[in-house]
């Protein structure tokens, strides 16, 4: 029996189609785009052909405003650096406890070693920012605010358009990580005050190595990387050519499944939740269940660990997560578990389950034969865990 | 009649074999290398075993020395400031006038904007560095050198060795691009002072868009991407896996072929020269000829202008390049020509062939037939060229 993927959220397959228009450039077109001769210059038209489909997916004004990178990291680092350094009289920065490492780690660094000053808006219970405590940090200092567009661990869906808004009242500019929600919600930049998203390859069904970053054209920027003239001098390296290819056949595909695969993909991720939680006592849904991307389902299962479901889901053929796949490995809960305040009787014990346009009914009735009798196994093992539910025994777990 | 291709200093072919180790990693072994189950897992093994082949090409004396990153110009720029931030009190950089784009425009861009002092070294009518000159240079001050093992426009060879010693002497850092010698001239870093090296894998038959950072064990370091823990925290990002796996395959392609192909390739590239040279007065090979790599043939002709030339090769199914692909669009000749001090009625003609393991002696003996016509007939045209020869007339162009 084939293993069941539902960990779209860390990585997809890439899509055959995909696949299919890379392989060319591989062994055929494999000219450098720069080079004055048929090699490179065939190559050129299919990197501008896959520009307009990363504008077209989201809804931006030019296509010049799409710059290829090599991943959202890039694009993430290269977002925040970039405006701090085209506003150098505003040293703060704003952003939010539930953002990707890629943007935490960096903006922690540069408030430890650059002299900024860093606020970390907090999040309730369900993982949602209170907008009067955002209009209250905004102000003149205010360089960039980046808030990630749809958190990769719940699926929460921020309201990066009003708060893009509220960033341009004071002059800052907005950077959004929309690596999660791109292809999965609709994206219309032309019509918002976003300055910079940025999006991934890899998590759209195209491949590893490939990102993009959108620059609102006429705002001042700096590159990162320098060299060659690559992607109108903001972006230097010869260009990921299969990679760009890849990501614009993905984009095309995402905009043509994209309605759909909302009705679609969300029954399936509604019906797993409902038949996990209906034979498993205990355990919730975390994060804004009212506004949060249709494939991504973040269960918490009181009283046993995570990683042990993990293990024990991957033997019976199922592949899902704790926490993001940039900071497994590590003991605690997840940060954005924390940042929800998630007691840690139930953040230990959180599983993500996220979908694609690939997964089938069959396989979610698969996962949810198999999940609760994981769950209740791990439960007898628990010392958390008594005969029909939570012992008595208080919880203090040694990291507490 | 299928093109030949002679611009490989300016990207390469995928090898088949190469294309055939990454297909899997698309669409079956997709997960996240990060990830606790079997869909990531399987990854991480075949990360492991390309970085063991990266390390055999480089001879380094351990695997975790080789960090993968998305291409040279990354490699580059990150070696570049890594080194300035981990000795802050060094505020000198050496570093050569024929360095690539990725090294001189941030170079400069830091001795412009962050106040560091820039040495750049002169280099001869051949190409080639005065040891004597930098080793005045070399000083207490200096945080970094940085010289390329083999120019991409000539072919000439750097006594890098030498110059990484030199450098330790006075207890600066040495880093060294090797994008254009890697897998063509042998390295062995571990029997080297060298500390950071770059490569880039579609200058071997890898795919474009990955690139490796070699950084020598125990060296203090910072890295530019932050996000995820990936490469042990020196470079955060999703695995470029399927370019990952098809640089390793490169790697070790190029290590088993790269004796033979010192001596096939040179053969043929000495053919192509001769070939051309014998049959066209007023051109010669610029560079290094008695240290070069053996694939490269840079060939001035004089009083005719390098794009035409390119132009009419490209007609007759020959693809070649004038300057860096990097820097093509610009009428000026190339820095490494005016570096050389090769008078303009030469540089501007100046044309690189560069060769690989799959040039064969056809296509070498077509474009010998080819090349000299179309120099013959451009001349014809020249207004610096008279009926038998130069004219009478000064050469004073416009750009002068």
């Amino acid at each position: 029996m084939n293993a069941i993927y539902l960990d779209n959220n860390a990585t997809t397959a890439c899509d055959p189609e995909v696949v299919s228009a890379m392989l060319p450039f591989f062994t055929e077109q494999y000219g450098n785009p720069s080079s004055m001769h048929q090699f490179g210059s065939r190559v050129g038209g299919a990197i501008a052909e896959a520009r307009r489909e990363v504008q077209a997916l989201l809804g931006a004004a030019h296509d010049s405003e799409i710059v290829f990178t090599s991943c959202a990291t890039e694009s993430n680092n290269t977002a925040i650096l970039s405006a701090l350094k085209v506003q150098e009289g505003r040293r703060e920065i704003i952003t939010s406890a539930v953002e990707h490492p890629a943007i935490l780690s960096l903006c922690k660094h540069l408030a430890e070693h650059e002299g900024y000053t860093l606020h970390v808006l907090p999040v309730d219970g369900r993982g949602r920012i209170d907008l009067g405590y955002y209009e209250n940090l905004l102000s003149e200092q205010t360089a960039l605010v980046s808030i990630t567009w749809a958190n990769n661990e719940t699926g929460t869906l921020f309201p990066v358009l009003k708060m893009a808004e509220m960033a341009k009242g004071v002059g800052a500019l907005f950077h959004t990580d929309a690596v999660q929600a791109a292809g999965k919600a609709p994206i219309n930049l032309k019509d918002s005050a976003i300055d910079m998203l940025s999006i991934s390859g890899h998590k759209l069904h195209a491949p590893k190595g490939i990102g993009a970053l959108y620059l609102r054209r006429g705002m001042r920027y700096r590159p990162m990387l320098r060299g060659g003239h690559q992607e109108r001098g903001r972006r230097a390296g010869t260009e990921n050519v299969t990679g760009i290819v890849g990501l614009g056949i993905a984009a095309k595909l995402a905009r043509e499944h994209m309605q759909a695969e909302w009705t679609t993909v969300k029954r399936l991720r509604d019906r797993l939740e409902a038949g996990i939680l209906l034979q498993t006592p205990y355990a919730f849904v975390t994060g804004d269940t009212e506004n949060r991307l249709p494939n991504t389902a973040n269960i918490a299962f009181e009283y046993i660990e995570g990683e042990a479901i993990l293990l024990h889901l991957n033997h019976a053929g199922i592949a899902a997560s704790s926490g993001s796949a940039c900071t497994s490995g590590s003991l605690e809960p997840s940060h954005v578990m924390r940042a929800m305040g998630i007691p840690y009787t139930a953040a230990h014990g959180t599983v993500r389950f996220s979908l694609s346009r690939y997964t089938t009914e069959a396989e979610i009735d698969r996962a949810i034969a198999a999940v609760p009798q994981i769950i209740a196994k791990l439960r007898k093992l628990s010392p958390y865990w008594g005969e029909t539910g939570p012992a008595q025994k208080a919880f203090q777990p040694e990291y507490a």
